[in-house]
This record gives C-alpha cells, sequence and structure tokens, in this order.
C-alpha cells in the first residue's frame, strides 16, 4: 500500500531506523532534531547546524538543550507540572508563548484556565445548579455585571480574560446537565471532552496524511467499522466525517446525482433531465434544503432519482421501514439514502438495531455519533457503500493542493473527496471514547417516561404505542382545558400551553425540554434523552416541573 | 429588539430580579435553582420539591446541599483542584462522571490529561525538538510501539486512554512548531487553544439563541465588527462562520443566485437561464467546487452571474484589483464575491490593507481568521453586504425547529440562515484572541526571506517583484542544474527537486514547507508565514535545510 522512502544519493537514509529511540546522551540538543535519520546524519546536522545558527540563536539553543538533556531523563520526555501563585493582571497574552520566558505563564494560564472548566464540569452534573440562567438578548448585550461583549482594540489583561471565560460559561446553557432534555444532542461525556481538548491542542487539519498522518488513519478505520456495522460486506465503501448531518445528507444526493447523471459535475444540471428527490413528511429539512442548494426541483414529472428513508425522525423518533422501500428502490433503480442522524446509534444494540433492518441494502447513511452516542459536537458521518464514488463526485485534482509526486501513499489524502478545503477533526473524540467504552444505549428511559403518562391525568399522547426511538411526544392538558370539547377554541389554548411551560423553565433554569406543533398538531413537547446522566429521577422532575409551571394555565 | 417576558397568571415573574444574587444563606439547596426567579416562587420551588423528591434523590441532594452551602461561602462559586496520585489502571471510563463518586475521578483525568497537552505545547515551541516523526502509514497500521489504531469492543482503562493520547500527539506533526510553514493555517495560539478548550466543555450549538445565548451575540458582534473593517456603512449586512472557505465560498455563489433568481430555491436551476461564475486561474479550486456542487456550467455563451476576485491567491499570495473588477461587475450587474480566506487578515493591518481596495464595494467577502490571524481551526466567515439575503436564501421555515413563539426576540436564531443544522461554536476563541490582543500581523519575514534569497546563487523566484502576501514562491536549483540550459530535461529534473527535498525534511522531521506546480511551471516551494512563534532564524533555518537535503541532488 505505501511507496517506500525516497532513494538520495547524498543522503543514506535507513527506513529502518526512522523509529530509532535516541539512548540519553549528552550530545548537541540538535542531535534530537535528527534523531529520526542515521546517526550519521544526524551528526551532519549537527555540524551543520553549529556552523551555521547566529549567536542569538545559539543562546536559545544552550537553553533548548538543558531542556532537553532533562528531558532525556525521563521516560517520556514529560514534566509534572506546578500550580503557582500568579497575578494575571499584570499579564497579557503577548507574554505568553511564543514570547521569550513566555512559558512559565503559558502553564500557569492554562491550569488556571483549567480550573475553570473543570469546576464548570463538576457543576453540570450538579443537580442543584441550574441548567440556565436565562436572560434575553438587549439584557447581555448592556452587559451583565459588567460582561461586555464588545470587541475593543485594547488587548485585556489575562485576568480580564479569565473573568470574561467565568462569565461566558455563567450565562450560557449546560447542554450536559442532567435536565437538559432540548435538543438530539446533549451530555458532556468525559472522554470526549479530553478528545476534543487535544483535538485542538494539536489543531491541525484532515485533507492530508502529511499533516494529520494519526487522525486521518483514525478517520479511516472508525468509517470501515461504521460500514461493517451497518453490514456492507467487509466494510467496503467510502465515507467522510462532514460537520453535521445537514451537510452529510447533501452529500448523499450530491453522490446520487453523480453516480446517474455524472456530465453534471462539469456542464451544470441542465445536462441532467429535472430530476426529483422523495423523502417523507417528517423526515428532517435538509433533504430538502439540499433539494433547494444543489439546484433540484420540487415538482411532479420529474425523473425520480433519489429516495430518503429515515431511521429516527426529529420529532417523533419514527423509523421508516427501510425494507419496504428498498424494494422499491431496486425495482426502480433509485439511490436509497437512509438518513440515520438520530436513529444511527442504534445499529449499536442488539435489542434495537431491528428497527434499522435493510439499512445494509442502502446506497449511503448519514450517523451522527454526536447526537445518540453522546460525542460532542460536530461528529457525523457519510457512509456510501460504493467505494470511490466521493472522490469522482468531488474531485478537482487540484494539483496545487494535493500533489500527487509525495513520498507516501496519497491515496489517503482525504481532501479532494470532500466539499470542504481545510476540514477540521471531528474523528479522534469519537475513537478515543470507543477505545474507552463498550458504547451502546439502552432506551429504558424513555419507555420510563411514557409508561408513566400515557394513562395519567393531563397528559394526551401525540402518537399510538410505544416510541421507537428515546422521543417521547405528548401535549400537557392544564385543568382549565381537560373538560372543554375539541375545537378551535381549546386548539388555540393547547397551542400555547408548551411555549408558556418552556419559557417559565428558561427563566427558572430548572430544566429545557423542546417543544413544537407538526402538520396539523398543535405545540407538543418533545422530550429525548440522549445523556448518559439521566436517571429516573430526572424524568420524575421534568413531570413534576411540568405541572408545577403549567398547572394554572 | 428583544421581546419581554410572557405573562403568567399563576406565577409572578419580575424581570428585573432576572440577576438578582442571592445573599449567603443556609436555605435549601433547591433554592438556588430557583434564583432566577423572585423570592416567593423560590420557595414554592423549595417546598414542591422536597414534596416529591425519591429518597434516593434526597440523599443525593443532601450531598449537593452541603457543596452548595459550600459554594455559597466562596464568592464565584468555584474550588481550587488539588492533584492526587492517582492509578488509572483500575479506572474506566465508567467510573467518571456521571458515575456516583465519579467527580474525583473526573477532575484528576483532566488533571492528568491537561499535564499530556501542556507538555505538548511546550515541547510545540521547542526548536530542539522535531516537527513531526514521518511514518508510513503502513507502518501506523501494524502498530507503532503498541500504539494500536484498532478498536476493539473492549473499554480500555483510563491508563490505556492516557497512553493512547501520548502517541496520538507523538506521531502527529506539530502545526505550532516555529519551522512548520507547509499550510496557509498554523500556529498555536495560546488564547485560542484556551477559547477551543472552552467551547467543547460548553459543548452547544450556534443554531438557536435558546442554547447559545452568549456565542450567538458574539458572533453577531463579531460579524458586525469585521463587516464595518470591510467598510460596509455602520457595518450592516449579513454573515455566518461556517465550517472553512470552501463553503463560505459555496455560500456567496448561493445567495448571489438567489438574488438574481430567487425562484431556484424552489423550482431548480431549470428555472434559471444557464449561468456561469467567473474566477481567476490561480483562485481557489472551491470556487469551480460550488460550481460543481450547486449545479452551474462552465461553457461559453452561459449569462453570467457571478465573479470571484481572490485577496491573497493560495499560492503566489496575489491580489486581484478589486477596483478594476468592482467597476465591471457594476457596469453589467453582477455579484462581486471577494474571495478573503487567506488575504482578509490584512484588512487588519494600516499598513497592508490597502491590497484590498475596493472590498467595501464587493456584495460578498469570505475572511478565514484561522488562516492568517492565527485561529485554531476551524473558523472562517462568510460576509454579505445584504442584511437579510442568507434567511431569504435558505431559510426553509422549519417550525418544528426554529418555533416562532418563543419568549425571546427570535430574530436572534440563527440556524435557518445556514446550511447546516446543527452548527459548531466558532466564535469563541476568535472573541477571546481579539479581547486578549491587539490583532495585526506583520509580513517582515517574508520580506526578509525574499530579500535573502532573490539574488542567492541557487535560487529562482517563480513570480517577479515583492510577495503581496506572506507568500514567497521559489525554486531551489541543485549545483547539478545549475549550469543546465532551458529545455525539458532541466524542466523534469527540476520538477523532482522540490517533492525529494520535502520528502526528506519529513523523514527528518526538521521542518515543513509546501510545494506545487502551477500552470506550466513545474514543482517550487511555497513558503508561508502565519504562526506568531516564527523569527528570522527560522526563516534562516529553512534555507539552510533546503541546500544541505539539495546540494546533491
Amino acid at each position: 500500500m505505501a511507496s517506500s522512502a525516497p532513494s538520495s544519493s547524498a543522503i543514506e537514509m535507513d527506513p529502518n531506523t526512522a523509529n530509532l529511540r535516541q539512548p540519553a546522551t549528552t550530545c548537541d540538543a540538535w542531535y534530537g532534531v535528527a534523531h529520526g535519520c542515521t546517526r550519521k546524519l544526524g551528526m551532519k546536522i549537527c555540524g551543520f547546524l553549529q556552523k551555521n545558527n547566529s549567536l542569538d540563536e545559539k543562546g536559545r539553543m544552550v537553553g533548548s538543550f538543558k531542556e532537553s538533556a532533562r528531558n532525556q531523563m525521563s521516560c517520556d520526555n514529560n514534566e509534572r507540572f506546578t500550580r503557582a501563585e500568579t497575578d494575571f493582571s499584570n499579564l497579557f497574552a503577548r507574554d505568553l508563548l511564543p514570547a521569550k520566558n513566555g512559558e512559565e505563564p503559558t502553564i500557569q494560564f492554562l491550569l488556571e484556565f483549567v480550573e475553570i472548566l473543570t469546576n464548570y464540569v463538576r457543576k453540570t452534573f450538579d443537580r442543584s445548579t441550574k441548567v440556565l440562567d436565562f436572560h434575553h438578548p438587549h439584557q447581555l448585550l448592556e452587559g451583565m455585571e459588567g460582561f461586555n461583549l464588545e470587541l475593543s482594540d485594547q488587548p485585556e489583561s489575562l485576568e480580564q480574560i479569565l473573568v470574561d471565560c467565568r462569565d461566558t460559561l455563567k450565562y450560557g446553557v449546560r447542554t450536559g446537565h442532567p435536565r437538559f432534555f432540548n435538543q438530539l444532542s446533549s451530555g458532556l461525556d468525559i472522554i470526549g471532552l479530553a478528545g476534543e481538548w487535544l483535538t485542538s491542542t494539536a489543531n491541525t487539519n484532515m485533507f492530508t496524511y502529511e499533516i494529520a498522518p494519526v487522525f486521518v488513519l483514525m478517520e479511516q478505520l472508525t468509517l470501515k467499522k461504521m460500514r461493517e456495522i451497518i453490514g456492507w460486506p467487509n466494510g467496503d465503501g467510502d465515507g467522510l466525517f462532514s460537520p453535521g448531518g445537514a451537510i452529510s445528507n447533501m452529500y448523499s444526493v450530491m453522490v446520487a446525482r453523480y453516480k446517474y447523471f455524472p456530465e453534471v459535475k462539469t456542464k451544470g444540471m441542465s445536462a441532467a433531465p429535472r430530476l426529483v428527490l422523495f423523502t417523507s413528511e417528517h423526515s428532517h429539512y435538509s433533504i430538502k434544503k439540499a433539494g433547494a442548494v444543489l439546484g433540484f426541483g420540487k415538482e411532479n414529472g420529474y425523473v425520480p432519482l433519489f429516495v430518503n428513508a429515515t431511521a429516527g425522525t426529529t420529532v417523533y423518533g419514527a423509523f421508516d421501514p427501510i425494507n419496504d422501500i428498498a424494494d422499491i428502490c431496486e425495482k426502480h433503480n433509485l439511490w436509497l439514502h437512509v438518513d440515520g442522524a438520530w436513529g444511527g446509534g442504534l445499529l449499536m444494540s442488539r435489542k434495537h438495531r431491528h428497527k434499522l433492518s435493510g439499512v445494509e441494502r442502502a446506497n449511503s447513511v448519514t450517523w451522527n455519533p454526536h447526537k445518540m452516542m453522546g460525542v460532542p459536537l460536530q461528529c457525523s458521518a457519510i457512509l456510501v457503500r460504493e467505494k470511490g464514488i466521493l472522490q469522482g463526485c468531488n474531485s478537482l485534482c487540484a494539483g496545487y493542493l494535493f500533489q500527487p509526486d509525495k513520498q507516501y501513499d496519497v491515496t489517503y489524502d482525504t481532501g479532494d473527496k470532500a466539499i470542504q478545503c481545510g476540514r477540521h477533526v471531528d474523528i479522534f473524540k469519537f475513537w478515543l471514547m470507543w477505545k474507552a467504552k463498550h458504547i451502546d444505549r439502552c432506551l429504558e428511559l424513555s419507555e420510563y417516561l411514557y409508561n408513566k403518562i400515557k394513562n395519567r391525568e393531563g397528559y394526551e399522547m401525540v402518537f399510538e404505542g410505544q416510541p421507537q426511538h428515546t422521543n417521547v411526544c405528548f401535549w400537557y392538558i392544564p385543568p382549565s382545558l381537560r373538560g372543554m370539547p375539541d375545537g378551535d377554541e381549546r386548539r388555540e389554548k393547547l397551542h400555547r400551553v408548551a411555549p408558556k411551560i418552556k419559557a417559565m423553565m428558561m427563566e427558572c433554569g430548572t430544566t429545557m425540554v423542546g417543544y413544537q406543533p407538526q402538520g396539523d398538531k398543535v405545540n407538543f413537547f418533545r422530550m429525548v434523552v440522549s445523556n448518559h446522566a439521566v436517571t429516573k429521577s430526572d424524568i420524575d422532575f421534568l413531570i413534576d416541573e411540568i405541572e408545577r409551571l403549567g398547572h394554572d394555565l
């Protein structure tokens, strides 16, 4: 698979020494720089550098040398840090690395910063804290107790920066709080969090193996594993992590269009007949949006191209019957996409994966680990059954960015198969979570909620039967509406109940849960659980809150 | 701007008390939960909760209460952490929060983790360390000294997770190293890094004010400031942070299409005449890609719609003459986009902003703070002069996601104007860096390099004259080619020089710099500086390295 190291007439590169560990030595610090090469080359570099570096740089090098020698004593080149009382009011960003003597202020600043973050983490899981401390936009814009959002051209001290960060967290929403039920993505997974911290410290880009070798391979292995779980033979196929489910769904439409009408890539939509996409009423709006973005129409008489089956709708958590839809797609030679942004996580569960039966017949699948699997946002995968088609669809062979004459196997470079150029590293946190735990989820809590309210006075379920996902959709009927006959007046009143209760919840900051209308159904609550921290007591709490706040409406 | 709090018959909400700080008190812990409401309501909640919580939860609450009371003693509710020797070999992810007694393991794990990260930060700025420790894909896949990239279903101990993280960093590329010149985005800004750590701890989503109140406002204020700097009256207009420059450029094409042919949104590209986009040969390939994605064609005879002027090309760092192009666009009523992904940063510099003269005449601008301004990836803005057009172009009014009947001014919600649904918080690190420093950049180092090599033996410049941005493009001519007459043989040999030198650089790990061909020009080096840590000595080092590695080719 991989190409061999380049031959060189002047320098003897021994590929086998590429991972040689240097013995502890008092050699010049520059030796360390050259330690991927042979000793002979290392010495050559040392000699060269000593001859060529300026005096100023030499002073710096002596310092580095001491550091380096000290590092070589410990087995992993690392040091334990020590907190020191630091006055940040006289320190500024310019005093941090790469400033001269910036190392100590940098470490102390980061440690102080981490204290703010770990305190936030602790409080996130503490049910005696609020989910949020709500303020209207104008209140925050006016400045809350000195928290000034405006930008100025005068640099602030690090002390003030730390205060700004505390305030940012204080006026934000604790999406990891066990009583935050407002979104499909919630929770604060500690391993995932650590993974994100590392990702931002590494600060690299997924577009080439060259600058993200480990992350590119992690992505490749993880996508393969996900394709195996979907059920595609040997986990073969293609895929990418994209900036979210909407973009993943857009990829699926693009790839389908390329598969059937490759000339659209160069000649535009006028090279194809008028095409149409099929998706169900309750599917995510990103399919429609992809139609608008990519230049499709939405009228009768067009040529069918693409069918989206949703595995876990946004509101009801419902699953389309994939096998039935696949039969039709096969018969009519249509592209079948499964939008498992929300429901894909159930593929990991022996008990629940049957809800996605037939997913292995799909041509493409969207699956967002940042939803059901609790991975920090953003982490969404587009998976494609046909190998190479993402490359075919999106490559422009920009040789100035993706050089074909590198020393390694450039098929590992992913840049040209994405619609992005730079691409954030979304894989590491997910890979690390997978390493750290058996990823699985149970739906017990939503069953608990469903069983608790289905026959309870003052509740009506929005759809019949047991929920397929963790979504439980229901109306709370305040006592004043309970005897009222169905009709416009009751509907109008009921429509206002959920927004009112939600507004009061947010003002109190005790919990957050979503509501929305759907079709001809007036506003109802949509309860979802995707946070490991939630327990039955939190479900009880939600019901109590709704009744407390809604009783007199 | 903001709507008022909802009226409620049962609960007296006093909006003025929403930010009341509670006096230190020994009241029930739940009091804290209710502290956004009036005291009366707080007491009501307390009474209610005490009555309704299970015994199990009560035990937990007593613990929380002690915690809460203790917190109220200190002014900011925070605690200082203490490192403790911890054996992570017997701890697993399941022992961390939200596990019972998970707080201490969580804090200790995160502190241990931060030690790994701070050590990496220190080494990143240490010139005696390598930029990378290169391995081929097959080597990493086979497992380097026990670093196993494969996923299994057995959870690893936290000890092993920490080892995995050290290895991930060890085999990665130090993009913040002062001798990493390989990409337009480089450097490791400490304030930006801290900002990313906070962002991932907050783990929220930009789509509604409801769950990202502070970040949404920061984005709004920062985009306004950027529009003021561009020169649009009062900083009015529209904008978003998107997942990268390619997506930002795609937005510009979409908005232009919507402006002139709004019916494409619902009726597809067949509702418009055949449209064409204009962009220069050296512009970023994402403009072409947007054409392919959005269903445009690329042939003569089409109707002109959109012109892209590049401010800072990827390879040469060249600036198109915006004013001249704007004249033509105005005359022919075309949309003018300025792709300042790389060059936009110069707008912050009094000395260099003249290179973007006329940018205020653009209809839209792409500007990536993650490039020249050193903000961690991803941070890219699409800025649009006409207010409301992003909403018009992209909104689908998905009432089930963006409810119009919330208690706050929902014009602050950004979700419906994006092509994404969930959107990562990219603003905070940038906002924080802006607060922390006067953001400016000088191009002195590239002038230094240019002056050093323009007349130096063995160098040829790719284009004439002083570079406009930090890009310095040059060929290194090994002695063996210096006397050779121009022709195919010399061209072919020269084409192989840069890849060979780059490969050796990577094997040695001493530095990284990009190369590419462009048009009929064979492979040449493209040097860029976007990292504050770079000094003249690093420029000298690069030249020395090129000559050392290339001398005998």
